[in-house]
């Protein structure tokens, strides 16, 4: 079997996550986590970095078979155990100016058969264990950036009537193409993208709503927004000074709700692919800016764990606006992987939220963003509620409706 | 090409690693080191770990790859790095009582080509870096066991005339046979070999000789032992009450010089793989304890920079005694990795010494190991110099010499 993934295309990606994802500034090192399907694409992420001068690459492989057999033979004491201690290392590198990098290749099914009350305990003590090390990545305190390599098991769910061979081209394809590198010059197309995001944020900000009203199919949700909210997307400068990308793909511009201001009745337009499990159609009722009813037709217990994990979880930590024309959701793939599937639709997500989101983020302590109303909480859970139909008004502070989206689209 | 390695003895050196060489617990956590290619093995042990009532398995993978891009495209600066903060953490893992599993794959000539400047400096980063969590495995804190695993580019160092799969598979059987797991009862197997060490040791003890002195090509050189020096070999008890086989295969007893008190000149009788390179007919001198001169035929800078790394680095922290006749010793191969070389043959080894190798090492604090002419460095690197010419005297308190080897075997 010839090798499906094209290699010239697997090497810029590898270019444009150290160039354009990390923005790798010399003497810095760095921190990579993967599944240990994805060394390919690790080793020439390795070479990158090198090249541009990074002082010790270290990666943290992980290997869906080991988990697989906590599952089989572990004992019950095992679902609450978590690696403090590696997250906390990561954290004191983190704090030494490490950047971090993830790719993220996941079976989305790998659990779907194990015990949901495990799954979501294992989940649980993994979120509790990495909370602070998680902390200093969602308020920027370094240069990260996440991208995705084509995993056999990853492509055969996405891909589920192709040979594997045919599967995993095909995923790579469609990862190379969001993510620009089947260009000819990938670097300057992501800085002509960040361009129109940074527009899109600056109209916002421009309008600086009280609030976005959004309908559609399922779906009449009023989100407060936090004050002194500030819309981003695209390139973000973290607080270590360096430019950085920190999704790719990304078709988002997002900022902080208020965590005590979102009311009415929202439903998922996507699956969510959430650590092995799926959560699908998901039915949610917000009072006070906290869920206080939900429901799924799939992966319903998980998704009721999750929103269990604590008190910050059923309020929400990000919104965000995609167009139904962005280029993922026109590919009509369903990708079961966070990554995509949220650059295919409008989002919210439960828990933490970016305190980069604010204005004069750099000088705000724990306790003005929560004056704000930005929400904290030990997950952080993005989920799809944008479809061909979703109308978005923004309230203004008069309380006029200005449109924002129509159909799915920017208005 | 077919698998060249025999799977059930892979999954029978899976179980003996976990059953005889950490002898793990009901909830205790496992940290796993490996290169990437051992991860079949890695998901054996996984799995025997979690069958025996881990808590949490992790495992934290290598790449030669990854270690060869360090060096072609590496920052000067990167040559100082090391990752403490994974240290400090795996420290932090053993301060709660998690065992530790190493797999040893390496190929040793991986470094040979680099810079041995710049091979020195990471190592002498490493091994400073290290140091805190290394002291706790030295100390024997936790129970912990290495094994190894026949990798593609060490089986062509050890059988370079042979094609890549042959000599995966010689490895394999040279493993599997070493770590006993060609026999029909691997586990009743290594009760009774650690009968055979237990009893070496306690002879040895009762004699509680001042000094050995060894001769032999190239070598006339008396080594002091520690006052209060215990002889070990086979099984140990570590501090946390579980008995352990720590090295996996093993056919040494050992116990611990004294820092001060070795004198005269002795020839290595093997090449010592250190690193990714090879020293060999390494000729040293010792006074007072100390190497005072060294020279090598292969791999002198590497050697002399592993000697300057701090104080303790030029006295010695081990003296092992391994009969000419061992089982690795009798299969004639060179295998370039100390875990065998080292017990096909007497050695001594550089640097730190372990504290379990006194008596009542619960209760010793340590500035009473050093009182006692206990070594202490940041390093800690065996050396072969027994051949099958090689004669030991246990020199008594009263100056008497007692036969211990003659002609490379027990006297």
């Amino acid at each position: 079997m010839s090798n499906p993934i094209d290699q010239n295309k697997l090497e810029k990606l590898a270019e444009v996550a150290v160039q354009v994802g990390l923005g790798l500034e010399e003497g810095q090192d760095l921190i990579m986590t993967a599944p240990i399907e994805a060394a390919p694409l690790v080793r020439l992420i390795t070479e990158q970095a090198y090249k541009a001068g990074a002082g010790l690459v270290t990666t943290l492989y992980s290997d869906p078979e080991a988990t697989l057999a906590r599952y089989k033979y572990g004992h019950d004491l095992s679902f609450d155990r978590a690696t403090g201690w590696l997250f906390d290392g990561i954290g004191e590198a983190f704090d030494n100016n490490a950047a971090r990098l993830a790719i993220s290749a996941e079976n989305p099914m790998l659990l779907a058969n194990e015990d949901p009350e495990k799954v979501g305990r294992a989940n649980k003590a993994m979120s509790v264990a990495s909370t602070p090390m998680r902390k200093r990545i969602v308020d920027f305190n370094i240069n990260w950036n996440i991208v995705s390599y084509p995993s056999a098991d990853w492509a055969k769910q996405v891909f589920p009537h192709d040979s594997e061979e045919i599967a995993v081209k095909k995923l790579a394809e469609a990862i190379f193409a969001a993510s620009r590198v089947d260009l000819d010059d990938p670097v300057g197309a992501w800085a002509e993208h960040n361009k129109t995001l940074a527009a899109k944020s600056k109209w916002l900000n421009g309008h600086n709503f009280a609030a976005l009203h959004f309908s559609g199919p399922g779906t009449d949700l009023t989100i407060g927004l936090a004050d002194n909210h500030e819309w981003m997307g695209g390139a973000a400068k973290a607080k270590n000074g360096i430019v950085c990308n920190p999704n790719i793909p990304t078709e988002e511009v997002f900022t902080t709700p208020h965590a005590l201001k979102v009311e009415g009745y929202v439903r998922s337009s996507k699956p969510l692919s959430h650590q092995g499990t799926l959560i699908d159609n998901i039915e949610a009722r917000f009072e006070g800016g906290r869920i206080v009813e939900a429901r799924a037709d799939k992966g319903e217990e998980v998704l009721l764990k999750m929103l269990d994990t604590d008190e910050g979880a059923r309020a929400l930590g990000e919104v965000a606006l995609v167009p139904h024309s962005s280029p993922i959701s026109q590919s009509g793939t369903l990708f079961y992987n966070t990554m995509f599937d949220e650059n295919a639709a409008c989002h919210i997500a439960q828990g933490q939220c970016y305190s980069k989101c604010f204005k004069d983020s750099e000088n705000l302590s724990e306790n003005q963003v929560r004056a704000n109303g930005g929400n904290s909480s030990q997950i952080h859970v993005d989920w799809m509620i944008g479809a061909a139909e979703t109308d978005i008004d923004g309230v203004t502070r008069s309380g006029e409706a200005v449109p924002v989206f129509r159909n799915g689209e920017w208005a």
